[in-house]
């Protein structure tokens, strides 16, 4: 597994790095395809939202590219982007120049996973609070660990509620919902991260003919609907079902025209280029 | 300066890291006198509070001690203790094994303050959001950095709210007032950190027969106070007046007793072994 700091190998960061110090960066897990990131550009708008957000310099988009393709492991592989504020003094005090701290790291490779597979998902207990960076992907991520480890043995993905108890996400990815033929997708105007896949599902879908709905959604309504569905740069868009909660899952038989055409979509994001 | 990774001169820490990768981890920030950390007792107790609370295996009290000792400055210095989960693979799930990275930094050498002298506070318009581990000095501090850049070019602190409008604390330390003879202290019960002079503080000021309240504040019942005090292991207990607001500046003369109490008490503390 390659790690490159500033290009540099070696994968070793200063103990001073504001990224460790406070969690000051951002960070993006894109999904490889020979070595370019799939949706890209995507990946590229969240990413200097987040840093334009903290204040911290842009880097090159083509260094950010050229250490992907470096560290890709395979045909199709995962890796992991972070930009931080790099070095500072004690303090939460900016530095006057800042130079601003990019890692790769080259993550798992990628082999035949089938976009129809359901995933199991459970509720955690860990509440998502409001963030003054929401749908930013920046390095504060303690919520996301404590759900984390709240899994059960057989869960693949954990819900994560507000304060409110309104569905905010997975731990790890988006959470959309079927309802007839209504896409509804939280918001992710005040918490959780804005995926890319997330997004770019719900333009699919509506161009797709389905109605798609962002509206706030308590966790009863999102155990009622139809179907659920997962998404996030590793595994796509995927139909879940709840964990040890067989009966509410909904029969892809009932409603074989808008669960196919879901799947289709999860099937076609996992081929594009 | 000196910087110990796992007592390793160097400093630099791998890139995996999930202090870096996630802010998984916590940090203590001591005044070192002759080497040995102010109030220590109540940092390694904040310190562990925070690693049990996040399931990291406790370190060494013994090595945090040694490290600390060798990366002090002068008679007087301030130095940090970081502990992060150590090194794990992509993505939040915690590893089987986990191997703690402690890292200690030298910081400014100490001379001559005045704990009399008046600090200058404004009021940022970053929010405090709850979070999981309240009181707990995380690394997740995004908000504080937030907060910091907003200070006015003559604030050596600047005041954080949380969401309902009450006074949380500030970016880098605790805010205590002082109402006739009772001291008015916030609560970090929901948000905030947990401060180790602001308890300290607390305790000194009801041996000395001060009323001290814990209680929720807004921010004109903060301006209306009589004197504003700002906590932290560097500054130790300081008055305060509002940045560019002197009319609400309560005359320590009208005052005399409480607030020489106070100063007196800051005093003490900069001189305690």
């Amino acid at each position: 597994m390659t790690m490159l700091v500033n290009g540099d190998e070696g994968g070793r960061v200063d103990a001073r790095d504001r990224g460790l110090q406070f969690g000051d960066g951002v960070f993006e897990t894109v999904r490889l395809h020979r070595g370019v990131p799939q949706l890209w550009s995507r990946h590229w708008e969240r990413l200097c939202l987040g840093l334009d957000r903290l204040g911290i310099p842009r880097v090159s988009e083509r260094d950010c590219l050229d250490d992907l393709a470096r560290v890709a492991t395979g045909p199709r592989s995962m890796a992991k982007l972070i930009v931080t504020r790099g070095v500072g003094p004690r303090g939460y005090a900016v530095p006057a120049r800042v130079h601003p701290t990019r890692i790769a790291i080259g993550g798992d490779t990628l082999s035949g996973e089938d976009a129809r597979e359901w995933l199991r998902i459970g509720v955690c207990g860990t509440r998502v609070g409001q963030n003054p960076l929401p749908g930013c992907k920046h390095l504060n991520r303690i919520e996301n660990i404590l759900a984390r480890m709240e899994w059960g043995p057989d869960w693949d993905e954990g819900v994560m509620l507000d304060h409110n108890d309104h569905v905010v996400s997975g731990t790890q990815g988006n959470l959309l919902l079927l309802e007839g033929r209504t896409l509804v997708v939280p918001p992710v105007q005040e918490f959780g991260i804005a995926g890319t896949r997330r997004a770019w599902v719900m333009e699919r879908a509506a161009r797709a003919g389905l109605q798609v709905l962002e509206t706030r959604v308590d966790l009863r309504r999102a155990r009622d609907a139809d179907a659920v569905f997962l998404s996030n740069s590793r595994i796509g868009l995927r139909p879940a079902r709840w964990a040890g909660d067989h009966a509410t899952l909904a029969d892809p038989a009932d409603r074989p025209e808008s669960m196919a055409l879901m799947l289709e979509i999860g099937y076609e994001l996992n081929e594009m280029a």
